[in-house]
């Protein structure tokens, strides 16, 4: 059995327009790695909302990075601080991986 | 540092025939938001399923709302209640977020 | 109320060339279920990546399995050690969901 190491999952939630500019900060911050899904609909504080093919920035991405407790936290009060005017969700969580080294 | 507060990841993956009957449920229950992301395929105890453009609601979707703890519960029972009889699931876990208000 | 059952969510994050290869493993190794769901971008060890419609393999997919803890941890060695040479994320975190004999 291969050991696990407990990290943080952190998972940022913003509208497709801003993506650029939070991987941006996570690059300046130290994120080693992220991972991007696109969500395809939603409802928030601004309404409903709908992916849409003609104006992707318009839907929103979630942006996946696992990392050391102190870099998670440290990330997300970045992430924070940048989108505090912005419909946004930032999530942390515990999370177990395998290779201690990778993040 | 901003502090962070407990809240509950509710998880809601579906057969895209029935988001909107969930959604209905969600709003009516009192969920102040959602996302909605679409799985691409998968296999379950009806068998392997695949997404399709010509027909998308043979697709799943995954629901996911972040609530208070006993809010977040009663809306997983009731959609546990409503999807009782359809292949689904419905997962809860921990999360930690900035904006105790917001959810 | 409906009892909650503790069980482990597995995410194996991978090229989407390697996914069959991984859902062949899971089979072999008895998962239930698992729903996969298209990553659209991200950036690792291996440089920053895009989905592209054109050749999907070279994009990335989640493959999510909820599972009994003994059994995620099981497929979770699996995973690894089949996928030890490729950029690949495998998490591990708790979820409670309503029916233990599902999962």
């Amino acid at each position: 059995m291969h050991e696990l190491f407990r990290k943080k999952r952190l998972e940022i939630i913003v509208e497709g327009a801003l993506v650029e500019t939070v991987l941006g900060m996570l690059d300046r911050e130290g994120a080693t790695g992220y991972t991007i899904s696109s969500a395809s609909a939603g409802r928030g504080d601004a309404g409903r909302w709908q992916r849409d093919d003609i104006t992707p920035a318009l839907g929103r991405a979630t942006i996946l990075v696992v990392a050391k407790e102190d870099v998670a936290r440290r990330l997300a009060e970045a992430v924070y601080d940048l989108l505090a005017d912005h419909a946004a969700m930032i999530l942390l969580s515990d999370v177990e991986v395998f290779r201690d080294a990778d993040y």
